[in-house]
């Protein structure tokens, strides 16, 4: 404990801040919004997430930040909870809508009025599925952002002041069709089982959960979850592995697997599943490993039924597969769910809820 | 009051025949469920409905009251709960199911007995939809209208017995296609932003709430409209408006502006989210606004999704935004939801509701 | 009576040996769980769907009992309510994703493990989705089946280790292709509307409510459901022959009906709806029988939305219809919805809620 006191001192002074300067509460609600991105309810976190971003692509920090700040801005003016709200709860949407617009559409005057709209919207869907789903106390997770951004790059094709980057090609799914399975980088296409590929493939996986396509931000990604909770960071890692390893194994697309697509979904179920919505113990992360393999053909699968209009499946895989596991609740007796109320780092909801040895 | 004392008479002694007389009673229910189809529970608004789909097409005329008389009868026969259906709340949906398939399959002897098959199931599906979704106190709308039609349309690939319209069209959407942003009409192709041009997108987008492709049949059912409510007829002008503005803004198709279907979805948006289910106020009224603003890149989005089976997104738009926008319910302070049991006219509404100033 | 009192004997003696021999108990569920795919808790019923498989296919048997078993054993494993796997309600979701995946994916060793994977996570959504619907008091059906089934078929073109069977083709819909009508073998191409065409079709349609394209399954299928529900039966062959002469009065394709594969969703609706869910009297046995003839449109509706990647509408239809019909619940005066602890024969729950004459 010795050696963490002076970043204690700092977050406690940070903490002190927030409380006495709007401002800077201002800046903690929207930094704890980016770490809600993974479950992280912690400004470092997500200052560190920033940075990730950054270090990839300078534009889509911006938009990104556009998002955040819209989608919590239209929370205080609809006149939602204040304490979801500094928690980050109505950011986490808003700044993947603002990313992921950013990344499928061409930049354009237009696209920041459409990423404003998203965002503000991505709010009352937030709100919309929280009362929704406080029927069983179960979380919204990304569907804002997937609802908001499918409807919106969904209408591209009929609005000309808006024009989709390459990202989107339609195409009808063809049964002969080979697939390339060989695991490599699309520029320079030097493919194979090799370790830096293997590397790429990994940690790109974590950064894809924001869009950044690059293996230092998947580990700026994963040092900003680790500073909140080292568990949830072993399960992002552990997430990307299976998903990333599950790929391999189907004899997945090697680009595809090269560029972290099989991996941001199964980063996220692992996370939510192993430790922070059921109680870590072995039973529970081996449930979340189940999720985090299984979310690998249910994004082969959401992106088929897409691929007619040529659409991205986002986060809508981990959104589905993390509901299915989470629904069971208390109907499994191998499992003990937390309360959507005592939801904090896996490393304190385990502390709470497991029954201490004499 | 005085001026509007002559029309109250005769409305009220309707009221006092329906109540003696079962014939009128049936009659009263039916043109209930006509002016349900935009949340107006009054006979009279159902009679111009009417004469607004009249002036247009005898044909969806005769359709529609086939549609609405089945689905009310269905509900009688089923034992539904029989203020409900005096209220018209089990013929909106089948109205809109009688017109709906007799505009996209060619006019035969089985579309009647497809009519009648639909009509009657979009009552049970009323009743599906309203006592699960009583669990959040939340409102069907068009939604077993939708969902009925669009099993019945997609299946007539598959069946040799019914015929598609022109209207059906199966296209894969195309990323480089342009878009032909010229508001025009289909036939002569006469365009431009005319004074002319903008009033027939303006209200046949209210006439196509009810497929009425008609600037006259848009203008009748908004006088239909303002007999039981002026704020309605208010909204829906606005839902209009903003609908064509937000297609025209975003270089929408100007064929599809034209013809009013950037705005029929926003209509109902405006009119549901302005002073129905939420109290007005200028809060609403603005949240209002943004709903009819977002169904537009919602209906492209959802016409987007079903152009590979060439099918129509119908009233879809406008259940899944009013769902979005209605869902948060008390969770935004900004906004007082009307419980399902006190809905009536949003002048009714608003009086019970606001505090009266001293 | 003293006719049945052999085979009485018997599964008096079988209940006894299940409750001594924890072996004897498990083959009891599993047989329960074969059972339930046609809402049939009779471990008799089990055995007799297994040899109506095992004449048909050898091969989709086996997928099929390791589909059951794993799906029964991971129940076992979460720690689901015991009485729950018992009565087989973790058993046949896990045996259709068995039969389901290997009907439609070539034989392989992945396939194996694919199955496991499908099995172990229909038990999960069994779950979740119990949990979901217990606020309605509403029934999974077969969606965990269908949920789990077309996430791992959908996501075949994506991996190379897989290969589609000849089952599985795209093609998008056009509205100008004249719908083959000639009711027809597939193999021999002999048609017309034959008594053996028609038996065909007819018992087919039963067939295939276990994948199972052949007419001696069928008429075994409807002695096991016999064994236990003379009604059952009954409505399993209504909801056949109104599937058949649906689609012969709609023009759909020959070759579809002559399989059985009109027949398959109509044989579930009009089990589940007669007698099950609700009371059987004469009114519910007629809305069983709409929703029986609705499962025809949605089966094709299903089928085309799903063509453009080739996917089949699985059991699909008949949850979606079989929901829509079971939802009005009590909104119904008419009908009588059996709470789902009452559920048991048609014959029990009819003894047990009509009231009985003096």
């Amino acid at each position: 404990m010795a050696a963490r006191g002076a970043p204690r001192r700092v977050a406690d002074r940070w903490a002190d801040l927030a409380q006495r300067s709007p401002a800077v509460e201002a800046v903690d609600a929207l930094l704890r919004g980016l770490g809600q991105v993974m479950f992280q309810n912690n400004p470092l976190t997500g200052l560190l997430f920033l940075v990730g971003i950054l270090v990839n692509s300078p534009k889509l920090a911006g938009t990104g930040l556009l998002g955040l700040a819209v989608s919590t801005l239209a929370a205080y003016l609809l006149g939602a909870d204040r304490s979801l709200i500094r928690n980050g709860l109505f950011g986490f949407n808003g700044v993947l809508v603002g990313i992921g617009l950013a990344l499928f559409l061409e930049l354009d005057l237009l696209l920041g009025v459409y990423i404003v709209i998203g965002a503000a919207v991505s709010t009352v869907v937030m709100m919309a599925l929280a009362n929704l789903l406080s029927t069983w106390d179960m979380p919204a997770l990304t569907a804002p952002f997937v609802l908001t951004t499918w409807l919106l790059l969904f209408a591209v094709y009929q609005f000309s002041a808006l024009q989709p980057t390459d990202l989107i090609a339609p195409a009808a799914p063809t049964p002969e069709a080979a697939v390339q399975t060989d695991l490599r980088e699309l520029a320079t296409g030097s493919g194979g089982l090799t370790l830096a590929n293997l590397a790429h493939g990994l940690f790109r996986g974590v950064g894809e959960v924001m869009f950044e396509d690059n293996l230092l931000s998947g580990l700026i990604f994963l040092a900003g979850i680790a500073v909140n909770s080292r568990i949830s960071a072993g399960f992002a890692l552990l997430g990307a592995a299976l998903g990333l390893l599950t790929a391999l194994v189907m004899g997945a697309d090697g680009f595809t697997a090269y560029h972290g697509l099989y991996g941001f979904n199964a980063v996220l179920c692992a996370i939510a599943i192993g430790g922070v919505f059921f109680v870590l113990t072995w039973r529970s992360a081996l449930y979340a490993a189940v999720a985090a393999i299984f979310s690998v053909p249910a994004f082969a699968a959401i992106a088929v039924l897409l691929s007619p209009i040529g659409m991205p499946a986002l986060t809508a895989p981990f959104v589905l597969v993390t509901w299915l596991f989470l629904w069971p609740k208390a109907g499994f007796g191998a499992l003990t769910p937390v309360p959507l109320a005592d939801v904090s780092t896996a490393e304190k909801v385990r502390a709470a809820h497991l029954p201490r040895r004499p």
